[in-house]
């Protein structure tokens, strides 16, 4: 009684239809969250790569449904951004695992993969098509795409595919489609998404008219945009058998050292001939005739040779130190007079460029201390990844763990859950280690960690004396405090013993003592 | 200055190549775990498909490199199970998203990928080939596949495929190939999921040769092996357009009414047609004439018709109460006189099938209570879905927000992180809706949540009995106490006042007071 099993195929865009939770795509509330999220950074990504600060234009209506519920909206995305060339439009957005995001450069899509699931999503729950219109320069003339995805065979239909005189010389993206979506039950993480995305990309525009007609403007603080992050070759560090064997087999090199020299970075002649002698890779092997074998010996030679140089960071796009202060200072309504005051606290740092299994990665971090900040029995977290705020699965995220389990605050005055304090970490990588296709939260790679661990200590030393500062001043305004109601009580009693009718004058004996000047109104209104 | 972006299309194997850490193959020591439950789940899943009752076989041995970090390490798994045809076998193993788990019916594998992912991680760390040995029955001959993965193309490299006669008449499948893992720090992990699977498998023989050469034997219970679960047609509650259009467009009904009773679950004649005049689909519609509108509308009416039959179930295979109350006992060391003797209280609870998103699926739950059972300041939570224990990121599991957030423990006499308690989640579905390719936790679909919290609910009222009888036991105990110490005094004195030489006897009357016999020793060692 054999029970035969039935094997078949399925192709790449059935599988991400058939398993959309895992990126992202769970329930109508959290779909048409994925939807914007995915659109929004593809599109912040396209105005990077051009250098141009973004300007991007976000509109949610409802066409039918509830709207207390699911329902069918429309959503329409536009940006100012590189554009994308008529002929590759039907398959950037018509075909899973096709796309400009698999080179080791730092962008915000990972997976190309998800504006693909967002028309996906669109289509099977509400059967429409996407339309797509972009210009790729003012001079370009202006494409137009109307298509649908076969999934079965992960291919476009294409419905329409014209092009149009460009009248008002524009460049960019536009994108256009229905879908089912909740937004009485997604708004507050969608807004949340927003506030966190103009923190995080300061010099970013975004306009978003929401369902009900609202109109939420994120205004840049800067035109500076960061230095877009260059393509990079492999380095040594982070290579397995596959990429070296893919790489022998389309090399032109003659020899190994030339072959190393070429396709890894951070290699010279001289450190590519120093690594053959550690890795014993005598003269005579060459690109043409690794054996299987070999491949494996170099590239383990390769894992463990301590001497290359630390992966180059010209592929990594981080925020700054300044730009980091500047937006946490625009999200907590920290202006600079109160810190100068000593009211507030924002300290902002980047570390230097460091690698796991290979990728570079910068990690940036921000503490801030304010009255502003929620408590709530906790230390507020705030996680980005290449300029992407992480919302879900806080729990989960390796900063998580670090803020809550590995550092011991009370080295740094703070008393979790009483000192109000917020932690902002910056991971950038060209290769972001995500947990899931729906980019909500970091593996904790030990390396990452490691560097999150620094990273936070390093700048708690300053949050130290900001809060030891503090402390020290709460302790002076207490032995104030005693002065301040005893001196006039011996001031009079004095008085009266020596029968004077005139008591002296107690403020300047007051004056004095102090050794920081007049306490602060707000704290004491706090208090 | 337009930079232009360089689009390129990647095979399925590819994208998981790349991103290896979203299937859980992160570093070494988590590989080689997500290998070897990878590969124990799909014997698990070839040998309950026959219905009988497994018997695993796993070695993992060490081939080079050092043994306290990652190094060269050789896998192999074998299982009586239906084994693959030898047509087949290249591709089963050799070609990401080719497989036999693509059907509604409940297995462990959903995505059809850990096995070939196992082997991918396999050959990009070590460069070496993998080894398939297979036979579908006693009669039939053994096939013997040695293949490689074409990462970038996605199929299979042949290097040898032959078969040999089937001297031992064996059924099953055997798989072996080198991979780099980390045993040192992967071990605790590995020994708690097999262990946990000896609790969700209590019909299944496993037997594990570590690396260290040591034994470890979970041998079966019971030779019971749950039903099979049968294939079964999507529910009209949880069908999207693409899947209806797919149906429309192979189906050979000639109407709409036939259409629904072919395709779909539980729907006969006349749930078909009141349904359709529910949805307002008069006559003149007929599968071949459905325009894309009609689609929508005809699955916006099956979303919200309320009168289908609730899902089948015969296409989900629970373990049972019995058999879940027996993995508990066995896990937890409870005997069946501990809890004839109100020493420990194990109770488990199948609820009814229900349904997410038109899956059908069962929620069974476990409560357990007894003194070998660690507090640690929390409820122990075991969390298992489709028989498969979930080890990773249990505070985004679903049924960790339920025990940890939604129930009000006090309502069950329990003091969280007092009371010794351990719940056992168990989710039975066509479709477990994990939220990673890694199936490490599971997303809180409000249904799924629902049921798991009632699951809870009522297993806790027996759990409340059992635990108020100990409190009264516990009280009953003080007031035994008092006796014991003041009535042989009282009888000392009454003997001095009433000049008498022997005291009476108080053991009877000290026994007369006693309502449940002599206190538990244990328990009072325990205080």
């Amino acid at each position: 009684m054999t029970v035969a099993e039935v094997f078949q195929e399925i192709s790449a865009a059935d599988f991400f239809y058939r398993n959309r939770d895992i990126a992202g795509f769970t329930s109508p509330s959290r779909a048409v969250y994925s939807t914007i999220r995915e659109l929004v950074e593809n599109s912040l990504d396209a105005c990077e790569t051009m250098g141009v600060p973004p300007d991007i234009y976000l509109r949610l209506s409802h066409e039918s449904g509830p709207v207390d519920g699911p329902g069918v909206y429309s959503v329409r995305v536009e940006d100012n951004g590189l554009g994308i060339p008529g002929k590759i439009i039907p398959s950037a957005f018509g075909q899973v695992l096709y796309g400009s995001k698999y080179k080791l450069r730092q962008t915000r899509g990972q997976f190309g993969l998800g504006g693909k699931m967002a028309l996906l999503y669109g289509q099977v729950t509400t059967h429409s098509e996407a339309q797509i219109v972009s210009s790729t320069g003012p001079k370009d003339r202006v494409t137009e795409v109307i298509l649908r995805i076969d999934i079965q065979q992960n291919k476009p239909i294409i419905m329409k595919n014209k092009t149009h005189p460009n009248k008002h010389h524009w460049r960019g993206t536009a994108i256009e489609f229905k879908t089912e979506a909740d937004y009485s039950r997604a708004m507050s993480k969608i807004l949340d998404y927003m506030k966190q995305t103009a923190i995080i990309v300061p010099y970013a525009n975004i306009t978003f008219v929401d369902p009900r007609g609202r109109l939420y403007r994120f205004l840049r603080g800067t035109t500076t945009v960061p230095e877009a992050p260059t393509e990079t070759s492999p380095h040594p560090h982070g290579v397995d058998v596959e990429t070296v064997q893919r790489l022998l087999k389309v090399t032109n090199a003659k020899t190994l050292q030339e072959f190393l020299r070429k396709h890894f970075q951070r290699i010279g002649d001289a450190t590519a001939r120093k690594f053959l002698q550690y890795a014993s890779m005598g003269q005579r092997k060459t690109p043409r005739n690794m054996t299987p074998d070999d491949v494996v010996k170099l590239v383990n030679a390769m894992k463990n040779y301590e001497d290359f140089l630390a992966p180059d960071s010209s592929c990594l796009s981080p925020l700054g130190e300044d730009l980091l202060a500047t937006g946490i200072k625009k999200e907590l309504g920290i202006t600079d007079d109160d810190i100068a005051q000593g009211h507030a606290y924002v300290g902002t740092l980047q570390r230097k460029p460091a690698t796991y299994a290979g990728f570079p990665f910068i990690v940036e971090v921000g503490l801030a201390s304010s009255k502003n900040i929620p408590t709530e029995g906790k230390i507020l977290l705030f996680r980005f990844a290449n300029k992407i705020p992480l919302l879900f699965d806080e729990a989960s995220d390796v900063s998580w763990k670090v803020v809550n389990n590995t550092i011991d605050w009370r080295n740094y005055k703070v008393a979790p859950g009483e000192t109000p304090l917020a932690v902002f970490v910056h991971l950038c990588s060209t290769k972001v280690p995500y947990k899931t296709v729906g980019k909500e939260f970091i593996a904790d790679r030990p390396d990452v960690e490691h560097e999150i661990v620094n990273a936070i200590r390093e700048a708690g030393r300053t949050l130290k004396l900001y809060l030891s500062k503090k402390e020290h001043l709460a302790t002076e305004r207490k032995r104030l405090d005693v002065f301040e109601k005893y001196l006039p009580k011996i001031a009079q009693f004095s008085t009266k013993l020596a029968k004077q009718k005139r008591e002296p004058e107690v403020s300047t004996l007051l004056k004095s003592v102090m050794k920081y000047g007049p306490a602060n109104e707000d704290e004491q209104e706090q208090e």
